[in-house]
């Protein structure tokens, strides 16, 4: 997604070889006009398959699964990192850890908002070690709701995640995919290059 | 605002005198075309204000934050509950104690993101006891920033802050106020009611 490239290059920065810093339009701050274009891009390239719910993850997968829904005409979920007060005991929850923050989150959905026969779209801001969307992908399964595919604002592809996924059999679109961030300089895969 | 309104009446949980439960719309799931109604009034009721950022906190204010941010066009910033290894030393924080929760958490915004000069529209989804907008203010404080108001997309007028804001002489917007929730029951407070 052109869009996405050309902020990725005007506002990101690069803090290491593995970290990419988006904190002015995605991660912290947030830029709606490029959340509503992201919302439609997910949205045209799942369009036709009959998705009646997306799940992302709070925060950051928020903002991007909104959009989506609302260009879908479908709720938007965002699964919890801890329980909170009023919520009960009728949850469907998975692990995820984090490899950045070396820790180990309960992620939790209701089930009153996922149920059998659902077709979802998992979105998420990124996808790096991809432990996140395994989370999701457990909770959907518990449900026994049908994944249709997941889609990803920012793609680490030099990070395990995405292959993982994939050899799932799992369909992934991810609207921008960083090759590299060595020399301090975002590369990105072509669009259309194998994975 | 007549169709959040509906929509507290047909989802909304009263799951005691204090606590009314929308995770059907607001908290957990979303809905995605209420949330661009809620920015549309928010929008609307702040338009003439010059408004340049809108102040939220995570997670159940993003939403209602980013679509307000895309009607008046500005971008829409989330406080962080707690700091992230991306984020440094280089943010403004206060603390929040949460009278649900009974905890304190910090919350943070980088100083990249608020100006001296901003005209700032603080969002949140519900105003309780009020300590969570409070933390914005004090925020905004330091950040030298001017705070326009505060849009509330759901205020318990039966609890204290609202009043607590208002007296400082704060415009304070709810589009929804919870008069009582006595006996399993929702009440609101008729619009125009002095407060």
């Amino acid at each position: 997604m052109k869009q996405l490239q050309e902020k990725i290059m005007q506002e990101g920065k690069v803090l290491s070889d593995q970290v990419l810093k988006v904190d002015s339009f995605l991660n912290h701050q947030i830029d709606p006009p490029l959340m509503k274009a992201v919302g439609e891009e997910f949205a045209e390239r799942f369009k036709e398959d009959g998705i009646t719910k997306i799940l992302s993850i709070e925060s950051s997968g928020i903002a991007p699964a909104m959009m989506t829904g609302l260009v879908l005409g479908v709720p938007a979920i965002f699964a919890r990192k801890r329980k909170s007060l009023t919520m009960s005991d009728h949850l469907f929850t998975a692990d995820v850890h984090s490899f950045t923050k070396n820790e180990t989150n309960e992620i939790s959905v209701s089930k009153d908002f996922l149920k059998k026969g659902d077709k979802i779209l998992v979105i998420d801001d990124f996808l790096a070690n991809g432990q996140a969307v395994l989370g999701l992908l457990d909770i959907v399964e518990q449900a026994e709701a049908e994944l249709v595919g997941v889609g990803i604002v920012i793609e680490k592809g030099f990070q395990p995640g995405g292959t993982m996924i994939r050899e799932k059999g799992i369909r992934v679109e991810s609207l921008a995919i960083l090759e590299s961030l060595e020399d301090g300089k975002v590369e990105f895969r072509e669009e259309g290059t194998s994975l």
